[in-house]
């Protein structure tokens, strides 16, 4: 497959994922938002299955940029910006993208395949938090008494949460989003009372 | 229908989601589960959409009462034990069941008779955590810092997070509740550094 046809797919994925949402998916969806014909598609994927999981790992590979290098100079810009590249979506209209995307998680307990992907999205936040917060701690900047497993563990699971509770509850994802940015100011990074307490 | 009717009903659509999941589930599977025939469910309910509406009103009944009243002397005790509540399920075998909710929340954003139920959830849990932690407050026993609008939709949210990685990322939900838990304990709890700094 050339790389503007791998491209394509994973562009119509996405598009038929956001439009149709998970369960009902067909091939013919994806085809129908691509330049390929159904048949070129199972030429190159055994399913819906297996053409999702390369989607997922395409994904991934994408999720792995996004979060690699947040802007900002200070640790503490840089760790809202992480935060804000996770809650804002990457387009605005992408709420039926979230939505298939939450359908996809619920089918990891029941498929391997999804589940070993999923895991990998979750190691590589929690392990970018983690390195930003210790960073922070090193230099000063962030609070003495911050533990980097303990703040990265609360904001991955805080932030699966901002997205569940979007889909669920309709909550909104910039009330969500200034809870976590307040959590950071006032408990992880230096402050006057903070530098009196810490360690 | 009677209230035992009501009960079986309940109880057998409890059973069938945890076994089916939700995207496969039929009036046949429910009735599998129950003493009623699929013709019985029929006559009390218009097809599984209804069924499940009404099955999410008798949970959304359940969570109300065992959110109500959280177990413990000081309100520190009461804010760990409501989150026991809801990372500890109710029984241990539940996994299924917990899958088969997130898929239901997945539907949200395309049912309105699901979302409605869903936000009345997501209100009563924020709103027990709000008034608990603003006792706490008012009674000295947390950080007069401590703003509960803020404290309730971060615990609130965390919770939320704590499910959705269970199912997609089989992250561990003993683990996942160490971390609230320390945080209430830190942060929210009143202690010797926390009167220090408050205001």
């Amino acid at each position: 497959m050339t790389r503007d046809a791998a491209d394509d797919i994973m562009a119509a994925t996405h598009s038929a994922l956001r439009n149709c949402g998970y369960a009902e998916l067909t091939m013919q969806d994806i085809a129908d938002e691509s330049n390929l014909s159904k048949s070129a598609l199972h030429y190159h994927f055994d399913g819906k299955h297996d053409l999702l999981v390369s989607f997922l790992e395409h994904l991934l590979d994408r999720f792995e940029e996004r979060i690699a290098d947040p802007e900002g100079e200070t640790p503490a810009e840089r760790l809202h910006s992480l935060v804000d590249t996770i809650v804002t979506p990457a387009e605005p209209t992408s709420d039926g993208f979230q939505t298939a995307l939450l359908e996809i998680q619920a089918q990891a307990p029941h498929d391997e395949a999804y589940r070993e992907r999923l895991e990998r999205f979750d190691e590589a936040f929690v392990s970018q938090v983690r390195s930003l917060v210790a960073a922070g701690v090193e230099e000063g900047a962030f609070r003495a008494d911050v533990d980097p497993d303990q703040t990265a563990s609360l904001v991955a699971t805080y932030l699966k949460g901002v997205r569940t509770r979007h889909v669920a509850a309709g909550h909104s994802l910039e009330r969500s989003a200034a809870v976590i940015h307040r959590h950071i100011d006032d408990h992880v990074v230096a402050g006057e009372n903070s530098v009196v307490t810490a360690e």
